[in-house]
């Protein structure tokens, strides 16, 4: 019916003939659809744009109607201005909704830009009275946790969301400028690794299980750890990675424990002492923190600034200073020294317990430390063998941070067959890992690595008590929701 | 005992004095470290390096020692030439070596850099009669597959692994540049997602379990998608996805399955129809795959020449048309016409089987094609519900592509409540599901995503027949290796 004949002086002015008479429509541009990020950049102002998200506000005033509308790409809304008239009673808290209008400088010092409406849409809506969260309100870290469905809608967890996002990124990348190849390492595992106990076992549900028939041939659990499977791959590539989630059926609803995390290991061929793993430690944790801090500004000041006030001078020393490096009879004889009462006193020969690992910490400065060096006997077949006798200590390293206290853990892995061969024949393992055996006998090489759990890293840097508040779905005994 | 005096003329020359005798060293500086790629780029000819990896030839001969080396950075070794004096009988393939020399210009064509040896040490031997693999001969992938602890010491299997490397990379690059925020989904849930059917149950392995009581409280189960905990987080991002591993506990011996294996999804919220889904799907497809190909030229390489000649071809068109859309109905009208006779003949309202998956891509030119618009009573609750009467359709889309088939699934989801509940009731789930229905109670907004298998997509970008020879670990049914 309608017949474009010719544009005239602009797109948006049109000549049509319709049955025979000639209209001229001003007809708009189809808007520009903008995330809220892009919009604030201030680098379409003027423009006319749909911007498309949720409610985080609504003021309605004499002379205008303000909304501010978020959608996920940044922690600062876009505020909307628009005529009183295109109130409606479905524009509230937590609505969806599409916006049409101009880009505009903001007269307000609040934000540079606003939108100045000429459309509000709600395509979505939400009962004020039935949704948890109310508008205006600050709500605890642990009253959202109870809404594992809804609790992306708030702006705490929204930029622990982000940050996480970007501490991935962050991570990624120091690994690929690094050399690193990315290995995905096997979440289902016939090995019980270390024989750690705790292992979640995996089996087909539903009936059709024959009891005593395993679906792999033989029992499978879920992995406690990448290492045995990156130091397969390190026989062949000297700079190798994993980073995703390794599980424990640990009965604790600690704050610093959880049955299902993220681990970021790797694994370094021809490594020559503790050292050239502290230094992968050290400048992994100082590129990723300075990746998140350079571009989670927003984010990560919410943290700082509302969930645990001056946390970021505890960041700051981190970046600032090196990272101590003492040896773990060192540690001991701190522990000893002190005037603390530690509820398990610390000996030569005994794990080091949360307790201690915090005084290290203050100890040190408040700036995270390595500890070098463990008793042999506590560490596992493939920690490397110092043979210093007779105190008998092996290569490995822990990094222990400011809240957390043990963040990392590795070692340099025996490299040597023989005295590898020895260790798992005493432990009556040499039929179960001849295969890691087989790694040693064909072109061993000195190697080592570590693993660094990242929800921990996360509660380090951002200043996080509970664990189950740096994770989208937290699992740990007696919850596993959704 | 020795004292440095002055250092005259260059720093390789040394004036000692050692009880008062002088003694000129020329000492040697200290040799700079480099991986294996990094010599072959030719940027530190001249330099006194060391080079640490595998050896992977030995040519002696009369006038020179020629090695290949190794170190995982690269398919193309670094050559070493050396005097036949630095000859060592455990000089063998597979022994781990350290070689400092000079890098020089190489005489020869098939290398521009080669390093001439001042030293060569042997730092782990390697049995050549043990070793599986033997120097010079090109193993199958079949055979090389028995082999899981020692496969990525051949050429075919490391080369996978750097392109499974970078195709990674590639995949969350995309997501990156196009503001997406990645989600950590959980691996272990309580919901049994689609009433699939085929779950994998987990519990703590060992004695101290109770036989009535769960570990989470409630039965719990590995993951078979990310989507219903993505669109939990896509209430209030308007862009996110997912990369990991998701399993199915399929009694299953086929090339393109494994219980184990890794997804990318994505949920885009506010879309409008299929094509936003549609091209997002290709865009990462043609995105991840551009980048493979321009990161990896002679990995990508030793699959298109040596494991299926001809394949680049099937790539190159892949990358230079635009991916044809065709409706389920449109598929089944194909199927009907064609003169093939198909094991399951097609009718309207049946799956699509893999062979007609196979030859609809054949029908198309073979190149990838999406299939939209399925049978509403196949899909999952989710689905849309197109409303169109009287076929009802659900607005679905597959990706079919050459070899493999069924690459990528999606939907845009019901986000209409009555809708959702409805079916949900249907269902008797409407309990099971009240989160899911809150996420439409509060803010609903269209939206829409898929799912790509990246062992399939690798599949299908090499030419890999058997999607056991494209994991590090494949798990299988009676098969968990390490």
């Amino acid at each position: 019916m309608f017949q474009a004949v010719s544009k005239t002086l602009s797109a948006a002015s049109t000549t049509l003939v319709c049955r025979g008479v000639l209209i001229r429509c001003y007809c708009k541009k189809t808007p520009t659809k903008l995330r809220v990020s892009r919009a604030l950049s201030g680098a379409d102002l003027g423009a006319s744009v749909k911007v498309q998200g949720w409610v985080r506000s609504v003021r309605p005033q004499k002379a205008n109607l303000f909304l501010h509308v978020n959608d996920g790409s940044s922690l600062q809304p876009l505020q909307v201005v628009a005529s009183p008239e295109l109130n409606d009673p479905l524009l509230t808290f937590g609505s969806a909704v599409e916006v049409t209008g101009i880009l505009k400088k903001s007269p307000h010092k609040k934000q540079s830009v606003e939108l100045e409406a000429d459309q509000i849409l709600v395509v979505g809506e939400c009962d004020p009275v039935d949704f948890p969260f109310k508008i205006k309100e600050r709500h605890g870290l642990e009253y959202i946790r109870q809404y594992p469905h809804l609790r992306c809608r708030t702006n705490a967890f929204s930029s622990l969301l982000r940050i996480r996002s970007e501490a991935t990124t962050a991570i990624h990348s120091y690994f690929k400028e690094n050399d690193f190849v990315q290995i995905h390492t096997p979440i289902i595992t016939s090995n019980d690794c270390e024989g750690a106990g705790e292992l979640f076992q995996v089996e087909p549900s539903g009936p059709e299980i024959v009891e005593d028939e395993y679906f792999f041939s033989v029992p499978t659990f879920l992995t406690v750890s990448g290492q045995l499977h990156l130091e397969v791959i390190s026989g062949a590539f000297s700079r190798v990675y994993t980073f995703g989630p390794t599980f424990r059926a640990e009965n604790s609803q600690s704050r610093r424990h959880l049955a299902e995390f993220y681990m970021v290991e790797a694994e370094i061929s021809f490594t020559q002492s503790i050292e050239d793993l502290t230094k992968v430690m050290e400048d992994m944790f100082k590129s990723a923190t300075e990746h998140v801090l350079a571009h989670c500004v927003e984010d990560v000041d919410l943290f700082h600034k509302h969930v645990t006030p001056g946390h970021r001078d505890t960041v700051d020393a981190m970046m600032k200073n090196t990272f101590p490096v003492i040896t773990y009879t060192e540690a001991v004889d701190i522990l000893n020294r002190s005037s603390e009462k530690f509820a398990s006193p610390a000996g030569w020969g005994c794990d080091l317990k949360t307790e201690h690992e915090k005084y290290l910490v203050k100890h040190c400065g408040n700036i995270p430390v390595f500890v070098t060096d463990y008793p042999y006997d506590l560490k596992p077949f493939y920690a490397r063998d110092n043979q210093d006798h007779p105190e008998r200590t092996a290569a490995a390293v822990d990094l222990l941070v400011p809240g957390v206290g043990e963040l990392c853990g590795g070692s340099l892995r025996e490299e040597r067959l023989d005295l590898l061969r020895a260790r798992l024949e005493e432990a009556g393992l040499e039929d179960t890992y001849s295969w890691y055996l087989d790694l040693r006998r064909f072109g061993s090489v000195p190697h080592g690595g570590f693993g660094l759990g990242f929800e921990r890293y996360l509660q380090c840097i951002l200043g996080v008590d509970n664990i189950k508040d740096v994770i989208p779905f937290p699992r740990f005994s007696h919850s596993c929701l959704l």
